[in-house]
């Protein structure tokens, strides 16, 4: 027998096992701490082994209690940055997705793979008011966000062949730091994003934009994309869609929008969204907002013969051989990557085990709970609202006797540390207009109003404790 | 309680029941055909239904049958393009990454998560004999080439600033498409990638690779980088490494190797690899040569200095409030993605349960299998080697009667296809010196001897079923 070859009761021990770890994990997410005890130098002393050269076997399974142990849970009070809360139905049909182990190539590597990722990435678009985007699911908003931009320069000033050439691309201050990332890899150059102010509900200044446009035009530069956020990251504000579209087209740039965080809230707030189909190319991220587990984001466009200008380059030894549309179908000639795992399949199953509508309502509850957290947070003069709540993100901070902002800052600081120390809320943080702001994010369909209340008792416990000491 | 979230007994269902499909699909992979039986309008007409807005809760179980039945398997014959076996252990380890569901961006978001993750990129630079290298896990090794590059463009002419400048690129023409690809991307430029000659054994001409160097330096060109190959896609040919390291260390040049098919059949024949620890960045895929259920990628670096000066653009919501090189260490600083899969989690148990040395055996048994292929390909007369077996790539040709290489690769394409829907091998194709070959690439811890006489017995029974027609 092969040496890597086990026996089928063999296996059966080792995947029983392992589900009765993760079922227990899945019920114990309520009651566990938002952050574990333990320090830098801990995990390293438990996990930094050398690698056995005999195999361990069963034994190998015991230390993943420790791994267990040692995570970051998304109980229903983690809040931090923007993570879906890992739907375990989702989580269950990954376990097929890696046993199946298909390559999501083209669809004769993995006729039903394929299939279903196409549909899935129909789904998401239709869900959120994009019927006929097409697209594919991508390693996350990053990814995303770059591949769209690659689809814009290759539309507008044609790299792949003889190098970047000039060109500018505008976004808001508020856009997520991918953006700036994915421009400085596609060799267009940061200096070349313009990032315009926004007004005071974070979202870009259009007239702002126009001016700018208009100028970098006059000095004979090329506008590549016009960039909006659907759900800045910072505190969730959407960028006026159409508008922006609207100087897209008169400038001939390419319309992206980074919906990462907050585009499929569409799903419930469709009214919020408008002009999300006005867009060239869209990203967003059901790891996110539709509570799949990682990784799972997606890029949406309009028109597919833009990707393949920006992605077909296939070799020899992957070309198809044959001419039917469907069995012709290559993902790789219309993405960054070549092998792909099977990330529909927990979409698929998560989707049509709940049902949208159950989606619906979970988003809805999100954008409810993060209105409660800002009404309880106005409700208490230690506390200050930092922003308005445009979706889920509640930015705020605990007052300092005298509001000086570094003494605020600096409280404020400590208090998320300790926060988060505490294990019973996971915050992170934002800098609003030039403040440091405790941030908490709601995307987490476990969160009940009660872990709301809690996230006030803890902030004004710790920030009670600091100043009075 | 919220819309989404399921009773403990619900969930216990729905993962018992999906472990048991998991199950079974493992026992039966080596009764299965090695590509189904369906059309690319069946799959639609099975898979492209509308988005249920109700749940369909349990009864959404029952399609994965139709799923699973319609995936083409990873059979002990599957020998087509380079993917790995899907070994199962890493497998159920991927269900416990998706339930926990962490986000392995910073030690502070995941710290058991993120310290494995490092652990095991050291294992994995040990095992190759490049102890020292640090780096990340990718998505694939499209990824990992991507990256490489970026860190030589950046290492070299600095374009995240001010955007790309101009720089040439050195690689054999049997480079695999994603480098091609990545210097679309990069801004570099496809027609600034010099493909240089290969000798008889599909090795780059070292000879050659240095005047056109020396050509381009005296136009006043910046040589980027040198790109070998430790193991090309089409025939597992090794580029000599110590001398394109010499070439890159002359010239300036980053050198870069694409590992993603052989660098982890350093394990098992090291003396082939010679040169490997002598590269500044080396991309290697554990979902190919070390059967790990994809995604897997990998790339490896010399100066972790080099990843964060191509990668580090943090924006003010993700930056580390901390000093501890430990807990303020983040993968997003040394990457292209911010979110990212617990992918640590399946090698790290996948290893620790079977140990290195049963793995050094697998990969020796791949190779003892291709060479075992050429001498049964040797032995047929109708049957022709096309090209040396360097690694566990196998391509050859059945042979028309007179030889005339039109009609040759006009049968040899139809035997391809014939031979896939017969259902017993899954081979794939290349090009080898303008022709058309049959490629068998073993890379699959469950093939046997009597797997590999079954692709000659295959092709021969086709072949001839061919020519008599």
């Amino acid at each position: 027998m092969n040496p890597l070859v086990l026996s089928d009761a063999d296996y059966k021990a080792v995947f029983e096992r392992i589900t009765q770890l993760a079922l227990e994990y899945v019920a114990s997410v309520g009651d566990q701490p938002s952050f574990p005890k333990i320090t830098g130098s801990e995990t390293e002393a438990l996990f930094a082994k050398p690698l056995p050269e005999q195999g361990m076997g069963n034994c190998s399974l015991d230390d993943l209690d420790r791994v267990i142990e040692f995570v970051r849970v998304t109980s229903p009070r983690f809040l931090g940055y923007v993570l879906g809360s890992g739907e375990p139905i989702g989580a269950a049909a990954d376990l097929l997705a890696s046993v199946l182990n298909q390559n999501v190539t083209a669809w004769r590597s993995s006729p039903s793979a394929v299939t279903i990722e196409r549909v899935v990435v129909g789904w998401l678009a239709e869900a959120i008011g994009c019927t006929g985007f097409s697209g594919s699911l991508t390693g996350g908003g990053s990814s995303a966000n770059l591949m769209g931009l690659a689809l814009a320069r290759e539309a507008r000033v044609p790299a792949n062949e003889c190098g970047a050439r000039p060109g500018t691309v505008y976004a808001s201050e508020q856009i997520h730091m991918s953006i700036p990332k994915a421009i400085a890899l596609l060799g267009i150059g940061r200096e070349n994003l313009r990032l315009i102010p926004c007004d005071d509900n974070f979202r870009i200044r259009v007239d702002l934009l126009r001016t700018s446009v208009e100028r970098d035009v006059r000095a004979g530069l090329t506008p590549i994309a016009i960039v909006g956020s659907a759900g800045t990251v910072s505190t969730g504000s959407i960028d006026p869609l159409p508008e922006l579209a609207e100087v897209a087209r008169e400038s001939g740039a390419w319309f992206h929008v980074d919906g990462a965080y907050g585009a499929l809230a569409a799903i419930a707030e469709p009214a919020k969204f408008a002009g999300l189909n006005q867009t060239d190319s869209l990203s967003l991220d059901p790891h996110k907002w539709l509570y799949q587990p990682l990784d799972c984001g997606c890029l949406l466009y309009r028109d597919a013969a833009a990707a393949r200008r920006a992605f077909s380059h296939t070799g020899d030894y992957a070309k198809s051989l044959v001419d039917d549309p469907v069995e012709g179908f290559a993902f790789f000639e219309e993405t960054i990557e070549l092998s792909r795992r099977f990330r529909a399949l927990k979409i698929w199953l998560s989707l049509r085990y709940h049902g949208l509508g159950n989606f619906r309502e979970a988003i809805r509850n999100d954008l409810t709970h993060a209105q409660l957290l800002a009404g309880l947070i106005a409700k208490q003069p230690e506390l200050e609202l930092l922003a308005p709540v445009a979706l889920s993100a509640v930015c705020f901070r605990y007052r300092s006797r005298n509001d000086a902002d570094r003494e605020c800052d600096a409280l404020n600081q400590e208090i998320l540390q300790r926060v988060v120390r505490r294990g019973k809320v996971f915050l992170s943080n934002a800098t609003i207009h030039g403040s440091f702001a405790l941030r908490a994010c709601i995307v987490n369909h476990r969160t009940t109003p009660e872990d709301i209340e809690q996230v006030v008792s803890e902030v004004l416990a710790v920030g009670r404790e600091l100043s009075a000491g």
